[in-house]
This record gives C-alpha cells, sequence and structure tokens, in this order.
C-alpha cells in the first residue's frame, strides 16, 4: 500500500457523556464506540471489560443434548411503558421463546441499532433495564452488537436478542403433540400489555389503572415441566394475543379448538379500555402470559402449580381441543351461542413490542 | 370477558403481491404475517412450511463440547451493492463472526425490521440472497422475526442474524493467546467493502472497477485449524478495518503490533479510490478478510494453506507481535519511518455493513 496520513486518529480519550446523544462515530467500530461499550453497554450487563478482551463470538460449555435458539425483534413505541420498557421486554420476550420449548435459558445475544440524536441517558436506562432483566432471570448477556442509523421517525432504539437454552431430557414440547381432548389453560388475564402501550400513546389516561403483564415465563414453565414432563405444548401470547396463538396452533396441528369465553379472566379495566377503544381482548397483546396444552386428566394438577406460581395470576382452564374442524378456534358464550375466532388481517395495534 | 363482535376478522385468503409494498400488518401476526412468513421467507430460507408446524424456537442436537454464539446486526446503506446485498452480507457477517472464534457454523436466526413501504419485490431479493449464501456455506436459518416500522428515512431493511456453532477439540482461538513472537498473516487485499459502499452512494463510478469482497471465511478457517489446531487469533476486518483489529487485538493481549507497509495488498483502484476520497485504507471495512496470529514457525505453512484457498486470494505475512510498546500497533514504511496507527474516533464512513 502506499502511504496515507494519520490524521484520522484521535489520541485522547473521550469520556461517554462528553455527548449529550449518540452519534453516528458511536456505531463506527472506532474509540467513541469503544466508550459506549466499556462505559455503559459492560457495566449494564454487569461484564467485566478487563477479564474479557472482546472476541468476535462467545464461548460456552454445553453437555450433549437439545439446544433450543429463538430470536426476535423489538419496536415498541414507546420506549418507556407503565410496567416497564423496551429493555425488559428485549429479555422477556427471548427467555419466553425458550420456555415455549420447555428450554432453560443459557444465554442471550443483544443487538442495538440505536438512531443518531437518541440521548445518551435513555440508553443507558434501557440497557440497565435489560441487564437487571436477565440478571433476574439468571441468564447472561454474553455477546452484543451496535450499529447507529441516521435519524428517522425518533423512536430510538431497536433491539434484537436472540437466546440459547437446553431443553431438560424427556420434555417434548411442540404443536405437534396437541391431540382431541387436551385440555387448555390459561395462565392469567388477557390484554394489559396492549393496553398499558396504546394506552400511553393515546394518551388515553389509563396508565395509573393498567400496567404491562410483560414477565419471565421460564420459572413458571420449569415447576410445569418438572411436575409434569408431558406438557404437549406451550405459547406465550404476544402479537395478535390469545386469538393468534390458538388459531396458529389449530392450524399447525390440525385439530379444533373449543374455548368457554366465560372463563377467559380479563381484567374490569382491561375490558373497559377495550370497549372505549373498539378492540377484541381476544387479539390484544400479553408478554407474560402463556397457554399450555396438557393432557385432560393432568388439567387439574397442572392448574394447582400455576395456582402456587407468581407467574400466573389467575389461571384457567379455558377450553379443550377437538378432532372436529381441523383448524378452527370456536368461542362458546354463556347464553350458548358461538363464534369462529380467526386470524386478523394485521394487527389491532401495532408497534406493542 | 364480555362478547366482542368478530368484525376484524378476514376470512378470504389474501395473496401476498396483492400489495406491492409492505404495510404495518405484515409485522402484526396476524394473516398477513402469515403470508409474508409463508409465501417469502420459508421459500426464500428453502423450509417446508407443511412440514414445519411455527413453533416459538427451534431445537438442534448438539454433541457435548463448547458452543460458540455470537450476533451482528446489517444497516448498509444501500441495501445492494457491487459484489452482493444486505442479505448476504447478514449470511458472512454472522458466519464469519463464529469461525474467528474457530467454530464450524451450526445454525442461523434471522431477525428483520422492514420500513413500511419497502418493496415486495426488493425483499424477496434479499431474502433469496440470504438463503443462497446460507445454502452455499451449509448453514440453515432454524428461527426468525419480523417487525415493521413506521416510514423512515427511506433504508427499508436492518437485519440481525445471530449464530452458534460449534468449536473442535482442541481448538482454542482468543485474544489472549497472542504472544511476542507471533506471526500477524493477512488473507487479502484491504478495503474492497468499504470502497464498494461508497462508491455507490456517492456515485464515484467506481462500481465496475471494485466490488466488495464479502464472502464466508468459515472454509478456510476450517482449512486453517484443521491443518494446525495452535492458530492463537483470528479477526475478521469490518468496521474501522485491519487498524481497529489490530488496535482491540494489541490492547485486549497488552502486547505491542509491527507491520511492514510494503507487504500490506491493496489493491490500484482502491488505493486510488482513497487518495480521491481522503481514506487511509488501513481504516475502510473488508467483509471477507482475516488477520491470523500463528507461532513464527508455523508461519509459511499458515501461508501455504491460505495460498490454496479461494477466500484467501492475495495472502501474506504483514508483521510480528512484539513485547515493547503494549497497546501499541506501530506501521514501518520502507524507508524505515513508522508511525502509530491508532483508532478512529468514529469511523470514516458510517452504515457500511
Amino acid at each position: 500500500m502506499t502511504e496515507h496520513s494519520p490524521e484520522f486518529t484521535l489520541s485522547c480519550p473521550t469520556p461517554l457523556e462528553t455527548h449529550a446523544t449518540v452519534q453516528m462515530a458511536h456505531g463506527g467500530g472506532g474509540r467513541l464506540m469503544r466508550r459506549l461499550i466499556e462505559d455503559l453497554f459492560l457495566p449494564g450487563f454487569g461484564t467485566d471489560p478487563a477479564g474479557n478482551p472482546p472476541h468476535d463470538s462467545a464461548v460456552l460449555d454445553v453437555p450433549a443434548g437439545r439446544l433450543a435458539f429463538t430470536t426476535d425483534t423489538f419496536v415498541v413505541s414507546p420506549l418507556v411503558f407503565p410496567g416497564g420498557d423496551i429493555g425488559h421486554l428485549a429479555v422477556y420476550g427471548t427467555v419466553n421463546d425458550l420456555a415455549m420449548a420447555g428450554a432453560q435459558p443459557l444465554a442471550l445475544s443483544a443487538g442495538f441499532i440505536l438512531e443518531e440524536g437518541l440521548p445518551i441517558e435513555m440508553l443507558r436506562r434501557v440497557v440497565d433495564s435489560l441487564g437487571h432483566a436477565a440478571d433476574e432471570v439468571g441468564e447472561r448477556i454474553v455477546t452484543g452488537d451496535t450499529k447507529v442509523v441516521d435519524r428517522g421517525p425518533g423512536d430510538g432504539i431497536f433491539i434484537n436478542t436472540a437466546g440459547v437454552g437446553l431443553v431438560p431430557p424427556g420434555v417434548n414440547i411442540s404443536p405437534r403433540r396437541v391431540a382431541p381432548g387436551d385440555a387448555i389453560l390459561l395462565s392469567g388475564d388477557l390484554g394489559r400489555h396492549g393496553i398499558a402501550i396504546m394506552s400511553v400513546r393515546e394518551g388515553l389516561g389509563f396508565e395509573g389503572a393498567i400496567a404491562s403483564d410483560c414477565a419471565s415465563l421460564a420459572g413458571l414453565v420449569a415447576a410445569l415441566v418438572q411436575a409434569d414432563p408431558d406438557v404437549h405444548c406451550l405459547r406465550d401470547l404476544t402479537r395478535g394475543g390469545l386469538a393468534a396463538a390458538l388459531c396458529e396452533i389449530a392450524d399447525g396441528a390440525r385439530v379444533g379448538i373449543q374455548l368457554r369465553e366465560a372463563s377467559i379472566p380479563v381484567s374490569a379495566p382491561v375490558d373497559g379500555a377495550c370497549e372505549l377503544l373498539g378492540l377484541d381482548p381476544l387479539y390484544v397483546a400479553n408478554e407474560g402470559r402463556l397457554v399450555a396444552f396438557v393432557p385432560a386428566q393432568a388439567a387439574e394438577r397442572t392448574l394447582e402449580i400455576m395456582r402456587a406460581h407468581k407467574a400466573a395470576p389467575e389461571p384457567a382452564v379455558i377450553g379443550t381441543v377437538t378432532a372436529d374442524h381441523p383448524g378452527t378456534v370456536e368461542l362458546r358464550n354463556s347464553l350458548g351461542g358461538s363464534r369462529v375466532v380467526d386470524l386478523l388481517s394485521g394487527e389491532q395495534m401495532p408497534r406493542i413490542c
């Protein structure tokens, strides 16, 4: 190569808080990015920079077995909402996806896209939340990445988390195992997350009454599979709510699903907000609820285990799996009437996770 | 719950190409998202939808051992550039990060953030590229996610890929192992990727002469560690180029690095473009080049293996590791002069990966 001048280099260290907002240079692979990693990300994740010279991959010891692997991207708007922020959501969302395969979480990755101009203070808050949530579920953030993009609509942060976990021997949880006769249990009331987001976004003033239910379901799932490794299928309720989760399973397993409307818990504030907004709580997102499909004879025992766990605040048997009408979810009301629950075209509310 | 009307549901199937562009509803967890997954993502990734009812995690059988885990987010602008597009980059970038730990790739995740208004045709192109690149490196996309965000600056697609791989027994590649006396080898010429991107972005007209070097390094690394499992450290050159990679390693391993400028290959078109743009090729990104740190006595053998591999088009021994001046990278020119190579504050060019 020919010689080039070294003017591009900067030899004095720059403290992170010199800039109040994220600059394009924070994503450039240079000194400012290193500051961001060493002064903000690593402390937020509880990682000692001195003990960890940067490497392109994390390396984990694993036993022989089945590895669960999942990814989820979070684009929620606003970033902070009653009950949590995008940092909590990024941990719980991916931990819950691992848990739905019966896996015990092993490690998480975190990939950030930051918008130029994002206040460093907001980034610090989100990274700290992410670190605390990971800590709470006994999970480590072992690898990460940061990119900075031009100013956009002002949302500021998108986060992708991927996760790996180990499926305990004997556990075999999959939509394929759902069978006619299975009981369907729901761990708690519907719609808190979606309504909490909508309330802030639309300035509806429900903020005091309705907080997001976002939470880890890993502990609840560990208790369920320990008591009965024969759980057939688990699914957490996110985009599209209970309706989307059940439609997908009915279709994938080629079974029918019958729900009893009166047994599905919805809190009075969520029900009221749904009436006001013209929303159906069946389709509103949760971020800390699951449905479990278990053999009929295991339903009572599963309900007892849920009742004993804080992550299942209002568990209920809400329906059964049938051989009739494969691919169809039917909701029966207390007067004997029924309607088919179908997938929406899109989503009642965008950007909720 | 109280009863709600079913007007939100849509009972007729909607072909994907009914919409020429991505809608918010494509990210909503409903019918349109399902169309996108079944008609575009799964075929692009070579996955049979019928054989794979949707599940929250992929489950892989793994032997006992060391699992490498990494993540990378891609925000390159423009999405398509000479030599590839963001889909190729998303596969090679993460596969290369796994390879830098000596790992054989096992599986990838893909998380997409799509901007409302993105042409479906562009999305299909990128997803197909991603699928083809994965296929080429013998890698599977086993889990994915899609979110849609409001119209922004018009970039259209951000992709996160995370990857898992297995580190073969006996292989121990890490910056910690870099030691005084090690030879430093570079697999090929500098700066092609960054200059290819800049050329399109700035309309410089180098497009014919300079294509991105983006490529998988997994095969090259497999050949290197098979021949000599004692490779000390590997690092691919991305943001911040050769300079950032070496500064980080010198700092992390607390060693000095001495480079011979005349031995560092830079093609004439890249050198010319750098002169014109006022850039230093040492800092310009590649996406298909690596540096290897090996014991001095292994340098010739390593060079031979590189010469025999298509992913190392112009391999060279470019320097040595010293005990003097720990944390410092020094570049010596042919006249006997030298300069310190330091991290830039940011990046000479943003959004290149």
